[in-house]
This record gives structure tokens, sequence and C-alpha cells, in this order.
């Protein structure tokens, strides 16, 4: 299946993938994971934020278990991220072939989980579990200018069905989400599949640093107000404190203004990507950041606006370790967010790993070899079994 | 005249100009000089490089003076760099009414100056005097991609048609380019009009820093290969090298791939812009601050390369003297690249600058107060009674 959708939103100069909400890709998608899901007679429904689901057995009913995980990805994103855990559900109800379950079983396809394009992540879980705000959501914009609500609309989606749907959560007694390992920790613990513990807290904060723009050829070195200096000083800042603090923080995405070779930047806008394997780290890690941002900025400004925060996530202890012993799989944390950890607040809910031969994530170079994700299958076959038949 | 184009190609939101090479702003400016020509009685011809010429005489007869400037912008541009000194062309014919020349008057409008949009500035005059390879200009490519050959089609130019005039330059006696300072050293002399000594010794050069991309969350900082880090290192580098050397040094443009939030940098593509009194000095500055990038790419690479180089220009020294002596005006230095740079090795050519309040250039902030413009026109006047009357 993950041949089937190989092309994808492929970048052929890249090889990377650019699936971002609501874009062609993501359409096509979408259509993929309808097409999927209805040749094995389940019935897909859409909610009002986008995300997909498809029920095997009623949707009326309760104690659902959920699996599943999202199609979208980051900029020149690898094939696994994401698409690993939805095609492995599928592959898991192929494999079980006609079985009976005491329970409902729901396939899931989150939208905009990686918010390459609108700058939140796990939008689509945030929205249905009422974490992020609905109006605030509708008015984020896209690098061209397009909000939320003006893409749902263009694909004939309506702004208005956006929003928490606990009605929908109350069906959902487990969710298991499924997702490649972006780190080599069971490469090093020798397993094809592990199980999380937790999710570092984690931000987006966005710097903008303003300067005024001038001519790069005739405007002194000690006249200007170049933003792009403090924001050097910044990146710097941030390795030396993330390393210091065994935490992490990445500067990946950068607008400069008005961006001529011959221009003096008038405003560099910088995100930070930051997470700490405790809040109050998390915190000092930022603090300490702005006001080294603030010690460079000396003919300019900078402020500092948290785009998004998620807190610690401490996965449901027994479903863990439930699954641990049935899967007899190693239990590690990860830094990297998922829906499951926006689930994890209001459903029982678990991760499963699939190892990651080099730990590269987020670039066309990830991947998995084919023996571990039949193994990912085979866990989620176990289980559909263990907790649903 | 300023006014009547101050709206083609203005962005509403930032207030600056995006005329680049070809696209629509471009394209409304063309035929804005056209009908500005035209209704002066004057014959508009157009070079196969995209270089606007209006005639007043016979285009066959020699010794020409040529007077004007160009009308694109850098990115966010101001609405007086470049269009002053057309603007100022056609207004000092007007106050000179109907009146003998001994030699035919041209103004001109030289083609993509800025090289906001393939790269290389000052194309249109480097492709009339042969500086600029007509193949390396047709394959140089804008941030879409797309060729200039592509977009001389796309606006019914022929490709084939471009490349060095020497026809046209050999009708040319002279050039005077009038432009707005890009300075305060007419503030500070307390003078209007000023005329340039030399343009300093000038070019562009691209860095690709290149790492590996990989998850923001889940890569530890010691794992990493970030060229973000080498970048920032270099930036720092440069604004310390120019501030030493008395030149200058500007990271103003930057592409970051992918460009995700949660990803770490793949490559950072870097376009330094760096300027000297001297080759010699300018030379140093940028070996300097290679080895400073080099030094810095610990597991990531670095790779420079020189995307364009302007030598020293000296202006014409009895013309630039005659002038200062008629005009009463000083004479000074300048770190800016200009077509009367270019065209200085095959005509004798002189600079008018008008003084600039702020210093202030490349930004929506840039302007000159009327009176100095007026004084502007009223030079290019005693220049074109001097040299042609």
């Amino acid at each position: 299946m993950l041949v089937d959708i190989a092309s994808i939103g492929r970048d052929p100069h890249t090889g990377g993938y650019r699936r971002y909400a609501w874009n062609d890709a993501d359409m096509a998608l979408r259509e993929w994971f309808v097409s999927a899901a209805e040749s094995r007679g389940l019935d897909v429904h859409e909610d009002g934020n986008g995300n997909q689901f498809a029920w095997r057995g009623s949707s009326t009913e309760g104690n659902a278990l959920m699996i599943g995980s999202h199609l979208d990805s980051v900029p020149d994103g690898g094939a696994y991220d994401g698409p690993l855990g939805v095609v492995s559900s599928f592959a898991a109800l192929d494999q079980l072939g006609d079985f009976a379950s005491k329970r409902p079983i729901v396939i899931a396809n989150f939208a905009d989980e990686e918010g390459a394009r609108f700058g939140i992540a796990c939008a689509g879980s945030q929205l249905l579990t009422g974490v992020l705000s609905v109006d605030k959501a509708l008015a984020l914009k896209d690098r061209d200018g397009i909000t939320m609500a003006e893409a749902l609309t263009a694909r004939g989606r309506d702004p208005r069905a956006v929003g928490a749907d606990p009605g929908f959560l109350a069906k959902i007694g487990t969710f298991v989400e499924l997702h490649i390992e972006q780190g080599k920790s069971l490469i090093h613990s020798g397993d094809a599949v592990g199980l999380a513990s937790a999710i570092w807290p984690h931000g987006r904060f966005r710097f903008d640093f303003c300067g005024e723009a001038n001519h790069a050829g005739t405007t002194a070195m000690g006249d200007r107000r170049d933003p792009m200096i403090a924001y050097a000083v910044t990146v710097l800042a941030a390795q030396h404190l993330a390393t210091s603090a065994g935490a992490r923080a990445t500067f990946g995405k950068l607008v400069v203004e008005p961006g001529g070779t011959n221009a003096i930047a008038s405003r560099v806008t910088a995100w930070l990507d930051a997470r700490a394997s405790s809040e109050p780290t998390l915190d000092r890690l930022v603090d300490e950041l702005v006001a080294a941002a603030i010690a460079a900025s000396d003919k300019t400004t900078v402020e500092m606006t948290t785009e998004s925060f998620s807190p610690a996530v401490d996965f449901d202890a027994p479903l863990r370790d439930g699954l641990a012993t049935l899967l007899n799989a190693p239990v590690l944390p990860t830094g990297a967010g998922h829906d499951a950890g926006v689930l994890s607040a209001h459903i029982p809910t678990a991760m499963l790993f699939v190892r990651n031969p080099t730990g590269i994530s987020h670039s066309p170079e990830e991947f998995a070899e084919d023996a571990d994700c039949r193994a990912g299958v085979d866990a989620l076959v176990s289980v559909i079994k263990a907790l649903a038949c």
C-alpha cells in the first residue's frame, strides 16, 4: 500500500514528500483512504476538522478501538512518518481476514498532523479534542496568506463545522497509534517494535528580529540595523543552551525580508522548535534563549511569540505496560509530538514504534526495513486480538 | 512622473516595490516608458537584451549623449532607486523645451539592473557590453525555476536576440546616469547634487551549507548535522571581518531546505554581498570568510560559488572633473554597482547623485526631497547644454 501512494506529493527534485493540509497531494491521499476503506467494507466518516475515520462495526456503538495515524508530511518529508501507521492498520485488518470483534475498530487519518502549512502541529486532533481554539485555527495563514478557513472552503468543507466533537471521543475506548521511530533506540535495543512511555513537552516559538532595510553596498557596517546578526547569535545560543540542558532546540524555518542579495534585511522571522524532558527545563531553555536574543539585539529589536505549546504526555500506564508484555517490546520516551499525545488526555492511548535503521526522520532518506514493517503489522494484529476480540 | 508610476508594482502590505525583470510591474513600466517617450516625439528602440532607448535626434548618427537609469527594483525597494534617473531625464528635456542640439540625446531604461529575479545585477548593460555571457544569462533561473530565456519568450522577446551590440555602443559618445545617493555624503557636505568618483569592486558569492535533514524533536544535539550552525558562525564572521577591513559584507537572502519548523535543515543556501575599497581587500575578505565557514562546518560541508564579480570602476576623469566644475558639485565614491559602472569601460561615463536625507536605500523608506529632485533635473539640463548644445 505504501507503493500505491509512493508517487503522491513527491517532489521530483528532492525525492521528499510535500503533503500539506488540503493541498493537491493531501486531497489525493484522502481519496486513497476512502477507497482503501470502502474496498474493505468499512464506513468512512470525515469530521468537521478533516479527520477521516474508517469504521469496522457500527459507528453508533461505544468503546471502539481506534488505530491509525496521519497521511500528511513535513516539507520534503519521508514516506513512513504517518502513512506507515495508516497502511499498517489496513494491513492488520487484511491479515485478520473475516473475524468477529467485541468492539468496533476505527482506522484514523488525522488531518494536518505536521502543521507544515498553517504552523500548528496536530491541528486535526487538537481541534477534535477542543485543545486548539476554532477561531485561532481558522485564522491561521499559510505562506501565501491563505487562511485555514479559506483552504477548507476551497476544498468544499464548511469552516463552521470545525470544532470539538465530544460525542465522537466518547465512542472511542482506546487509541493505539503505530509510527516509525524517529531515533535509534530500537536499533540499540535490537527490537523491531517498541512502545512509547511518554512524549517530552515541546513548543514552537516565533522570533521576530526587526531592523532596517538598507543598501548592502552603501551602508557602513557601523550604521546598520541588521537583524540577521542577532538571529545568528540566537542560533548559536540555542545550540549551546540545548546541549547543556540535554534538550533539543532547532531553527529550521526562516523568512528574511525583503530577501534581496543586495539589501540588508529589515526583518528575520525564525521559528524555534524546542523540547526537553520536563516543563521546567523547557521553560528555562526558552527563557534563556529569549534573553540571549535580546542581549544580541543592539540597534534592532526582537519579539518572541509562543505559537504552540504541548505539555508533557505520559501514556496510559496499564495500557502501555499491558501491551509491552503482550508484545515483549521495550518502552522508550520520545521527543516528537503525535496525535496520540493529544488524544491521551481524553482516551487511554498507546503508541507503537517501528525500528528505523538510520534514525533519520522528516527527510526523504527516512525508511524502515520491510521485515520490521511486517513486525509492526503483526503487533497491531496482536493488539486487535487482545483488545477487541 | 514619479507619481504616475507610484502604484506600479507596489506591495500593499510592505509599501515596497517589486518590479523584477519581465514581471507584470516591469512590463507596465516598459509601456509607461514608451508612452512617455512617444508623447515627447522621441523614437523608442528596445534592444535584444530588453534595454529601452528613447532617441531625440537620429539613431543612425554617432556621438550621442545618453542619460537615464533603470526602472526595476530590489524586493520591496523604494520609489527613487532607478526611476529618479529616468524621470529626471524626461523632465530635463521638458525643461529645455524646443532646443537645437549638436548631438542626439538618448534616454535609457536599462533592463534588470537590480538582478532581483535572476541574481545578476546590471544584466541588461552587462549583456549589451558583452561582459555577461549570453549562454550563462539565458540559463539563469528565478525562484520558480523559470529561466531568463523562458521569461523573455513569455513576454514575446526572442532569446536569440540577446547579446552584445557594439554598433549601438559606437553611437554613444557619453553616458551620464543620475541616481539617488545611497548614503549620506551629500547630507554631510550640504549639497543637493554630487558626482561619483569611483565604484568599489563588489561581488555576489553563494554559500551552500549542507548537512542532513532530521527530526527536530528526536535527534539529539550531538547527533545532528545541522548546516544552520555553520551559517550562523559565518554571518558573525562576516560582520567582524568587514568591520575590521572597512568593507561591507551582508547576508540578506537565504533559502533553508526543507524549511519546516520541526525539521533540522538539510541545506542553507545564503548569498553574500561583499564590497571593499580595493580588489585585494575584497579578495582577502572573501577568502577569510570562506575559511571561517569551513572551520565552522564540523559535520557539515560548505561550498562557495562566485555568482558575480564587478571590478573597481574609476569614472572618466576629464568628464567627471569637468562636470564637477560645471555643477559646482562634490565628488564622492560609492559602494553600489550601477549600469554606469558597466558602461564606463566602453564609453566616457559619469554619475550624478541626488541627496538622500536618510541615506536609506533599497527600502520603502527611501526618498529625496522634491527640491533636491528639481536640483537633479537642473543639473541634467546643465549637462545637456554643456555637452550637447
